[in-house]
C-alpha cells in the first residue's frame, strides 16, 4: 500500500511530463454542456468528449506518453499488449508515431471494428480468449517471446499519468467557465482512467469528489473496495455486459491502491440505462459513444450517483461502435421503451 | 441595396439582443481540432460543432430569436415556416419553449427522420412539392390562412441574427486560444448563415475571408453573385444533392445582399467530396453530421478554397441523418474508393 502524499509527489511531476506529450498529438476534447440532457437527468451534466480523441478514446493519452517515455533501446525492440480494443488501437497508433514495432494479444470476441482499426495502424494482432485464458499471463509470454516492453492497459504509472491529462484538461475547462465541479463520475474498468482522474482531482480539484462507475457483472472495482482486497470477476461464467471495453479480470494492484485512497464511491449501471445513455447521446448531440463510453451519463439516468442538484462532469470515453451497431443498440432500447 | 456601414448600424443591436436571447436555451457549440484531419486536408482547421446544437442544426439560433422578438399578439397567433427540415424543426422547438402554435410546410421528399422530429415537438406539418410548387407561395398562403406569423427560412433581419451568434461565439473561441481565423467556410442555401457569419466577421473578425459553400446544381449564390443580381436554381429539372438542407430556389433579397457585399468568395462541391468529409467526421470525431453540414469540411478536402497552410474555420452546420443513412453515404463512398 502507498501512503498517499508519497504517490502524489512521485505522480507529480510524471504527470506533468504526461501533459506536454499529449498536449503534442492528442485532441483537446471539449467539454459540453446541453440543456435537453440537463433536463433529463435533473443536474447539470458537463461532458467531456473523449470519444473525439484519437483513435476514438482517451486510451490514445497513457499509450502515448508511455511510449514517449520509453528509452530509445526500448523503443527499438517494441511494444506488446493484452487489450480488450481501445488500448491495442492507441498503443499501435502511438508507436506508429514514433515508428515502434507494435503487437497487440486481443480477445477472440473483440468488435471487428476495433480489430480493423488496429491493423490499420500497422501492428501485428494475436488472438486469446478473455474468458478462460489469463490475460496477465498472455501479455508476460508475449514479452518475453518477442522481447518486447509489455504495456500493461492500466497498471502503470505512466499510462496513469498518461490518463491524468483528460482530469487536468477537464478543471481547467471548467474553472475557465467559473464552474465548480462537484460530481466526476468515470468508467472503470481496471481502473486506470479512475486512478488518473482522482489523482488530477486532488492535485487540481480537491473539492470534487470521484466516482468509479462500472457494468453490472464487471463489478469488480465496487467489491474490492468493499472487501479492502482486490477480488476478481467471475470472468468464466459467461455474465456478459455492452461494456466490452470495462471487462477486465480485476483492479490493478496500483490502480486499486490509488482509487481505494481516493474515490468517494462505486456505482454499478445495468446495460439498460447503458442503452438509453448512448441514445441520449446520439438523439441530443449527434455523437457515436460506444457502451463503456456512455456508463458515466447512465448512471446519472440511473440515480445511481448522489448528485443532489449539483454539478456533475462525466467522462464519454470512447466512441470505438461501428454505425449498424449503435443503431442497433438504439433500436432495441426503442422497442422496449 | 444597402448601404454597409447603415446595414452594419442596423444589424448591430438586434445582432446583440440575439446573443442573449440565443445564449438562454442554444447549446455553446464547442470548437475543435483534429490533428489527422489537419494532416489530411493540408491546412490548420477549426470545426464549430453545430450539428451539437439543440435540434441539431444552427437553425434553432435563428428561429429562438426570431420567436423570442415576436409582439405578445404575434406570438399567439402562432407562426407558420416552410422548410426542409431543419428550420422547422428549430421553428418548432423555439415555439414549444414559448408555448406559441407551429405550422410547417415541408417538402414531400424530407427525409422521414427530419419529419418525425418536428411531430415531436408537436408541430402541425402540411407538404407541398419542392421542385413544383413556389415556396413562397406556399409560406404566404399558409400565413394567411392561419392568420400566423411567417417565419421565413433566411430571408429576416432576426433570423440572419441568430445565425451570427455561431460567429461571434467561433471567433471568440479562436481569439481565446490566440487563434486568427484566416478563412471561414459556410455552408449556403439561401444564404441566411452565410450573410449572419459574415456581419459577424466585420463586426469581430474583420480580417477573415468569408466563403460561402454550395452543392453542386444549386449554385444560386455563385451565379448571382457572378451575375450581379438575383438568379435562381433550375428546381424542376430533377437536379439532386445529398444537401437537401440546402436546395433552395434562389438567395434572399437581404442575404443576398448582405452577401455580395462582405463575402470574399464562393465554392461549389461535389457529392463526392461531402461523402468523404462525412466519413472523415465519423472516422476522426465520431460525429454524425448531414451531408449539409459536411460540406465546408468537402471543400477544404477538394481544395475548392484558396487557404494555403492559413487556419480555415469550418462550420458544420447540421447532424441531422438517421444512423442508417449515414452508413449508406459512408459504405458506398469506401466501396467507390
Amino acid at each position: 500500500m502507498f501512503e498517499m502524499t508519497a504517490v502524489l509527489k512521485s505522480f507529480g511531476e510524471e504527470m506533468r511530463r504526461a501533459r506536454e506529450h499529449v498536449a503534442r498529438e492528442a485532441v483537446l476534447t471539449p467539454l459540453v454542456e446541453s440543456s435537453s440532457i440537463n433536463e433529463r437527468v435533473g443536474t447539470r451534466v458537463l461532458l467531456k468528449l473523449e470519444c473525439m480523441q484519437r483513435t476514438g478514446s482517451f486510451k490514445f493519452r497513457g499509450a502515448y506518453h508511455k511510449v514517449a517515455s520509453l528509452p530509445p533501446r526500448e523503443m527499438e525492440r517494441g511494444v506488446v499488449a493484452t487489450s480488450s480494443g481501445n488500448h491495442a488501437q492507441a498503443l499501435a497508433a502511438a508507436a506508429k508515431l514514433f515508428g515502434v514495432p507494435a503487437t497487440l494479444a486481443m480477445p477472440f470476441d473483440t468488435p471487428a471494428f476495433k480489430l480493423d482499426r488496429v491493423r490499420r495502424w500497422g501492428a501485428t494482432i494475436v488472438h486469446y480468449d478473455r474468458y478462460r485464458d489469463d490475460e496477465s499471463a498472455v501479455g508476460e509470454a508475449l514479452a518475453r517471446e518477442r522481447g518486447a516492453a509489455r504495456v500493461h492497459p492500466f497498471d502503470d504509472a505512466s499510462i496513469i499519468s498518461g490518463q491524468a491529462t483528460v482530469g487536468t484538461e477537464l478543471f481547467e475547462q471548467a474553472a475557465s467557465r467559473g464552474v465548480r465541479v462537484d460530481a466526476m463520475l468515470v468508467p472503470c474498468g481496471g481502473g486506470g482512467l479512475t486512478a488518473g482522474v482522482a489523482l488530477a482531482a486532488r492535485a487540481t480539484s480537491p473539492e470534487t469528489q470521484v466516482f468509479a462507475i462500472e457494468p453490472e457483472h464487471y463489478d469488480d472495482t465496487a467489491r474490492s473496495l468493499r472487501s479492502g482486497a482486490i477480488v476478481a470477476n467471475a470472468m468464466g461464467q459467461g455474465h456478459r455486459t455492452l461494456c466490452d471495453a470495462l471487462m477486465v479480470a480485476q483492479p490493478g494492484t496500483l490502480t486499486f491502491d490509488i482509487n481505494r485512497q481516493l474515490l468517494s464511491g462505486v456505482a454499478v449501471v445495468s446495460d439498460v440505462h447503458v442503452r438509453e445513455a448512448l441514445r441520449l447521446l446520439v438523439q441530443e448531440l449527434r455523437l457515436v459513444v460506444e457502451p463503456a463510453g456512455a456508463i458515466g451519463l447512465a448512471a446519472l439516468l440511473a440515480a445511481q450517483v448522489p448528485v443532489n442538484g449539483a454539478c456533475a462532469a462525466v467522462i464519454v470515453s470512447g466512441g470505438n461502435i461501428a454505425l449498424p451497431a449503435l443503431e442497433e443498440l438504439i433500436i432495441e432500447r426503442e422497442a422496449m421503451a
